[in-house]
C-alpha cells in the first residue's frame, strides 16, 4: 500500500464564485504540493459562525486521523481575536478563535488548543482582510508537513464558546432537501413524546424516508446523529415554514392523544 | 512516469452547502487515503434520476480506465432497493439500482452488475438516511483498493431501467447556458428535416455558437453528442420556453418552405 | 520530502450543475493520472472575459511555480480565435485567446505566448463546441507531462487585449460578501482623496472590516491589492445600488470637506 497523503479540508463561508477558494488553495499547495484538498463546503451563509460550526461536527468524523479541518467564518478578522489550532480526535482543526470549534471541543473533551503566534508560518506581509490565504492556509499546510502544533503558539484554555447546542429545543440547520435538522439527539427525547413546530404536530416516527408514501411530516434520526423533521419527496421546511432556530416542543404522546 | 492513482468520481443532488459531500469525502479517504477524487456535480435536481442518468452518460468516458464513478439519486435510500457495481467501459458505476447507470447498459451492451451485499465493506453501523456516505463510499475506495467486484455480492441481469432514452424526441437536459439539448442523435436525424418545438421553428443548423452574429435560435451537434438548440450569446432555452421533456417534432424540409 | 505533483486549476464559466467540468477533469486525468486539480471558479459569468481575467488575477500568485492555469470564458468556440498558452511567473496560462490573460501581461511585462497549432496535444476529433475538453484540458495536461510550450505551435506577440484596467476609475467586481472592488492601487490614490460613488461620499478609510461596530460604508485595501469599499456586516454593494463598471469619482478631501 502506498503511503498516505495529508488531507486538508476547507470549510468557509467564502461562496465558490470568488477568487477565495483558489486563493487559499495556491496558499496551502505553495507550502505543501503533496496534498489531498478536500473541500467541505463554501457556502456556511455569510458570516454565520454557529452554522459553519454544525457543518463541520456533521463532517469530521468521517474523515481520517491526522485530517486538518482548515475553517474560515471569521466575522473579526484583522481584529485581536487569535488564531488557534485544536488537536481533537487525532485530527487538526485550524481557525478563528470564535466559537466555530465549539461543538468539537464539546464531543472531544481531551482536546487541547494552541493560540497561533509564530509568524514564521505566515505568508510575508500578512493582509488584514483574508487570514484564509494568509494566515490559516499556511499554517494548515505547515501542520501538513509535520510541524507540531506547539511551535506554532502557546497553548491555552480560554477559548471562545457559542451558546449551548443542547439548548432550548430548536432547529439547528435546515438542508439541501428542506429537512429540518432539530437538536435532539438519542439521549434526550424519551419514547413517548411528540413534536410541536411552528403550530404544527408530528406523530409519526419512521426509519427511512421511503418508509411510506404518504406524503405528511414525519421525524427521522438523520445521518449527523439527530433528530429531523422530512417528508416523502418534499421539503419540510417548506410546510412548516420553518427556520433556523425556531423552537421545538416536546409534548407528551399519550396525554395528547386524549385531548385531541 | 509515475503510477496512477485510482480516480473515483462524485455525481449526485446533495448540492453544495452542507455537510453531505464533505462527509462523503471523507468516508472514501478512511478507506483510501492515497485516490483522486473528481466532483463531476452536486446539484443534479433533488432526487432527478433522470437527469443524474443523462449527466453521468455525457461525462463518463472522458475518464481514464479503472475510473470509479459512485453516483447517487436516491429516493429511496433506506428501502430494498439494491445497491449494485456496475463494470463497463474499464471502469466501474457504484449507486443505487433506480435506474441511475440506465443510459450506461445502454452503451455498454456487455456490462456486469453486482448486487452489493457484504457488509464488511460497508461502515459499522450504517444510517438507513445516508447511503452515500455509509454504503456506496466505501464500497467505492474498497474498489479503488483492488478489492473485485464479485466480493461485493451476487451478479444480477434484472437492473431497474428507466424509460429509453430514444422516444419520445423531446428535450433531455438544459445547461448552464440555456442550450436545450435533445435526445436525437446523428443516426436518427436525416439531413431533409426541421425541427418544431413549442410552436417554434428551427431551420438553420450551425457547426459552432459564434458562426454568425445572428441570435436567431439554431441547431448545433452538442459536445455530449445529442443535437441542441442554441443562440448565440443568449439562452435558448428562455425564448424557446422551453424545459426538460417538451417534445420536438421533426417536419419535411422541404414542403414545410413550401407551405411557409 | 516527497516530490512535488503538478498543479492544474480551473477557471471557466460552465456552471457546476452540468457534465462539463466533470468532462474536462476526466479528460485530464486520461491525459496525466497523477496531478491535483485545483477548482479558483467555475462561476463566472456566462461570457465575461473581464471577469474571468480579474478573477485569475486575483488567484495566480498564490499558486507555485510549474502550476498550469487552465482558464475557458470562450464566447469564441469553434471561430478562428486561436489557443494559446502563456508562460509567466514560471507558470503557465492556457485558454482561448480573447483577452482573458490580459491582466496577466501587464503584471508580467517578460511573458511569452504560442499559439497552439500542434493537434497531436488535442483529442481525437475535437468538437466546434467544448475546446474546454477537446483542446485545453488535453493541452494543459500535456504541460503537465513536461511537454514544453514551444512543441505546442509558434510562439507569437499579438495577443487580444481587454481595454485597460487602470482606466476609468470604476467598480471592477463585486464579491460573494458585497464588497466592490475598485481598480484603484496605491500608487494611485494620493491620501488626501475620498470617494463619490453612485452619488454616495465614502471618507472613512480602514484598515479591516471590524475596526468599528458603525454600518457605514468605508474604503479598504482589499486582499486582491485593490481598493474596495465595504460596510461591516452587510453587503456594501446593496447600499450603494453598485454593480460592475459604475464610475468612481476622486476629490480632494479638504476643499470638499469645507464645502459640505
Amino acid at each position: 500500500m502506498q503511503p498516505s497523503l495529508p488531507v486538508i479540508t476547507l470549510l468557509t463561508d467564502f461562496g465558490t464564485a470568488d477568487y477565495f477558494t483558489g486563493a487559499v488553495k495556491g496558499a496551502i499547495l505553495s507550502v505543501n504540493p503533496v496534498v489531498v484538498i478536500a473541500d467541505i463546503t463554501h457556502e456556511i451563509p455569510p458570516q454565520d459562525i454557529a452554522a459553519g460550526a454544525f457543518t463541520l461536527l456533521a463532517a469530521y468524523k468521517t474523515f481520517p486521523a491526522r485530517t486538518i479541518h482548515m475553517a474560515v467564518v471569521d466575522p473579526g478578522v484583522g481584529t485581536t481575536r487569535r488564531p488557534i489550532i485544536v488537536s481533537a480526535n487525532e485530527q487538526f482543526f485550524v481557525g478563528p478563535d470564535n466559537g466555530l470549534f465549539t461543538y468539537i471541543y464539546d464531543r472531544e473533551p481531551s482536546h487541547r488548543t494552541v493560540h497561533v503566534t509564530n509568524n514564521r508560518y505566515f505568508r510575508p506581509s500578512p493582509s488584514s482582510t483574508f487570514h484564509g490565504r494568509d494566515i490559516f492556509a499556511p499554517v494548515a499546510a505547515a501542520l501538513s508537513n509535520g510541524v507540531a502544533p506547539e511551535d506554532f503558539g502557546p497553548e491555552i484554555t480560554d477559548e471562545v464558546r457559542l451558546p449551548s447546542l443542547q439548548t432550548p429545543t430548536r432547529i439547528i440547520h435546515i438542508d439541501h432537501f428542506g429537512n429540518c435538522v432539530t437538536n435532539i439527539t438519542r439521549d434526550v427525547l424519551p419514547a413517548e413524546k411528540i413534536l410541536v413546530i411552528n403550530g404544527q404536530t408530528i406523530r409519526e416516527f419512521r426509519e427511512f424516508y421511503g418508509e411510506s408514501e404518504e406524503a405528511s411530516l414525519f421525524a427521522i434520526w438523520g445521518s449527523a446523529g439527530f433528530l429531523e423533521i422530512s417528508v416523502n419527496g418534499g421539503s419540510a421546511a417548506k410546510i412548516l415554514r420553518g427556520k433556523v432556530g425556531d423552537k421545538v416542543l416536546l409534548t407528551q404522546r399519550r396525554k395528547d392523544a386524549k385531548k385531541a
